[in-house]
């Protein structure tokens, strides 16, 4: 059976203005690959009648889906409901339940109701409502000769509650006979993507047809996905995935997509291992990448940023005479730094990193883009450096994942068994 | 004169399958309008010769430029070259100076040059080669008839490279007649998007004809954004932007399109002041924040991220008899901690957060989504709580923007007179 194909439209000058970077748009195309529905295109418009009535007509011939976000709000910029009038030939009608619930909205709020917050509660007559719980515009549902159109707030948990409870509920229902777009992932560490192109180019030339391998760098990481659209496939592609995995075994990390600090959060949950950090140059985004994750309290204690030299001394015991004589960038200062971590975090490992982001900074013997990392376990202590390329944001990015790549070597050498 | 119009193209599966967010797009068209390009739509579509030789085709005839990403790199899935010898009508020829940059950047890697990697040097004959000093894939640069096409490879450092010293110079040139699209900003803080609305009827009514109001929630704030499109108006728009800051004087926090870790960082500069940081719930976002803007060492000194009870009692000092009596999220806790860090840290103000953001954790006083807040200096501290209603990712922006409000609030009371 064949897939399903989908468009995204997503409605907003400040997607054009890039005031706003689209996120609603992937979360989107995530979802309905699980179901089945492969999205061949993505679009966005301006808050502009005509633009938007126009990219309604276009894409609809394209696809069996249009999912747009965007539009339904309540302030004076939001006129997409008045297009899907002209657009389905309807009209606007009270729909009684949805007003109901944003006067209960705004009273749980303390709010008064204003015009504008009953005109949410207009309805095309024709479509289906789909409930909102976290707001007050409803979400919208078309259909029209085997064709769904479905129109939904643009503000991402609102988008996202009425995907998961209302839109993907409803389409495995309309389109039951769907299999999902399955992929497979290999993360690799420490080869550029010709390199790895060029290790794979006998892989590559026998893949099965119908299977594709799409390669992925990103943030000093190259991510490897293979594709099986036809559900036939997933066989084939289990065996790919498998020999994928073979062929690059000295620079694999993970076999599945999952970000670096998640990889390592498994094998620190597995071991009942506790990890704690002490950052200068990545200021607490190392922290935070752990912290994100619901769950991370079993394993991630704390970290200690330590932006200024008077906090590395004072809270992580780091000698001022280490400071002073090999620079605030060098091996000694994150190998006590990392100690310093985790002896007050009390922590079976501790990683440090201190470093030079860029622009400013830098010094002969550690020039701006120099990186000093340390991973401690209370029996063996790496280090590493590293010279950054990048600017101040990707120096960042890059830092973080040698940082988590060095912490991944010593627990693999603290349990090298698993 | 009438401004240009532009349509920023992006190929790559991995953005209509969703695994990578297309935040190259957003980047692009701020720099565009900053000289006078106003980007009309934008588009995704698949590597596929077909889907982006369509887009090519339909897309030029909306715009004065086309400008594209990805599908230049080395490997198979790169095929946007390809397509444009047909649809430009031409052949790939080798060009010397990319092939010796290709030479000299392997070389400073120490990579050996392959076959695929001298592919780069190949290019579309009747093209303006952009230099690309981060990467092997040159941009490209069609003209025909007054209409632009530019073609960029996706990696955001390398596109952001090429557009700062080969396009947009490029453009400027060619049309100097452009003047810039001006936007001003209000930020303001504790007023929902239909409140907000409300207020602003009459101004709304009045606005002067060719000026644009937006409403931007996001993060728990709300940005209001003017913009005028003809130059002519931008005095026009400095008083109707004063207008405005009047009208919502008691919810503004700024006037300019900063996050507002910058906004007070430019407060603490102001009056050479010093933050630290005590952290729970938000583990690490905040310090993040703070320190993903160059020159935060200025006032930045560091965060204690006290994931762990322990790390609170033992590093900060916070009694363990306020934990035990009124909880890990209460105020007594934030305080201490708050207090703790201002003098672990040596720092002027310290701002501490304690919470359960989900999906997680909890207790009956301090059920899930409540946060205690405190900001502390050595004359007067602060404190607050909130229930937060999001998942986890939502309740952590809003925690960061409540904490960040509380500081303002502060630092406002400290110096009164600035």
């Amino acid at each position: 059976m064949t897939n399903k194909k989908g468009i995204i439209l997503t409605i907003g000058n400040e997607l054009l203005m890039g005031q706003t970077i689209d996120t609603n748009s992937a979360w989107i195309a995530r979802q309905l690959q699980e179901i089945g529905i492969e999205i061949v295109r993505r679009l966005s418009v301006a808050d502009e009648a005509t633009a938007i009535f126009q990219a309604l007509q276009e894409e609809s011939a394209r696809a069996d889906l249009i999912i747009t976000t965007g539009g339904l709000g309540p302030t004076s910029d939001d006129i997409t409901k008045q297009v899907l009038v002209d657009f389905f030939h309807t009209r606007l009608v009270l729909h009684e339940a949805s007003l109901q619930h944003v006067a209960d909205l705004l009273q749980q709020r303390d709010i008064p109701m204003l015009e504008r917050n009953r005109a949410q509660a207009l309805i095309p007559e024709g479509c289906t409502v789909l409930f909102n719980r976290y707001g007050t515009a409803p979400g919208l549902w078309f259909e029209a000769k085997g064709r769904i159109w479905i129109f939904l707030p643009g503000v991402p948990h609102e988008m996202q509650y009425l995907m998961e409870n209302e839109v993907l509920p409803r389409l495995k229902n309309q389109w039951p006979f769907l299999k999902s777009i399955q992929h497979r992932f290999v993360i690799t560490y420490g080869q550029g993507e010709s390199r790895v192109a060029e290790r794979l180019g006998d892989f590559e030339a026998t893949l099965p047809v119908g299977i594709k391998l799409a390669y992925l760098p990103g943030n000093g990481l190259l991510k490897l996905r293979l594709t099986a659209i036809d559900a036939q496939l997933h066989d084939s592609l289990e065996s790919t995935h498998q020999q994928l995995i073979s062929l690059l075994s000295d620079i694999v990390i993970a076999t599945e997509d999952l970000p670096y600090e998640q990889i390592i959060a498994r094998k620190l949950l597995t071991h009942k291992a506790s990890i704690g950090l002490a950052e200068s140059c990545t200021g607490g985004y190392l922290a935070h990448l752990f912290t994100a994750h619901a769950g991370s309290s079993a394993y991630f204690t704390g970290s200690i940023v330590c932006y200024a030299p008077a906090v590395k001394i004072n809270v992580l015991h780091v000698p001022a005479d280490s400071i002073d004589r090999y620079g605030i960038v060098s091996e000694p200062v994150a190998r006590a730094m990392a100690e310093g971590a985790r002896q007050l975090l009390h922590t079976d490992f501790a990683l440090a990193i201190t470093g030079w982001l860029g622009p400013d900074g830098g010094t002969p013997e550690a020039p701006i883009g120099t990186i000093w990392i340390a991973a401690a376990h209370k029996s063996q202590i790496l280090t590493h450096s590293y010279k950054l390329r990048g600017n101040r944001n990707r120096n960042l990015q890059l830092a973080a994942t040698h940082a988590l790549h060095l912490l991944d070597e010593l627990i693999k050498s603290i349990y090298p068994h698993s």
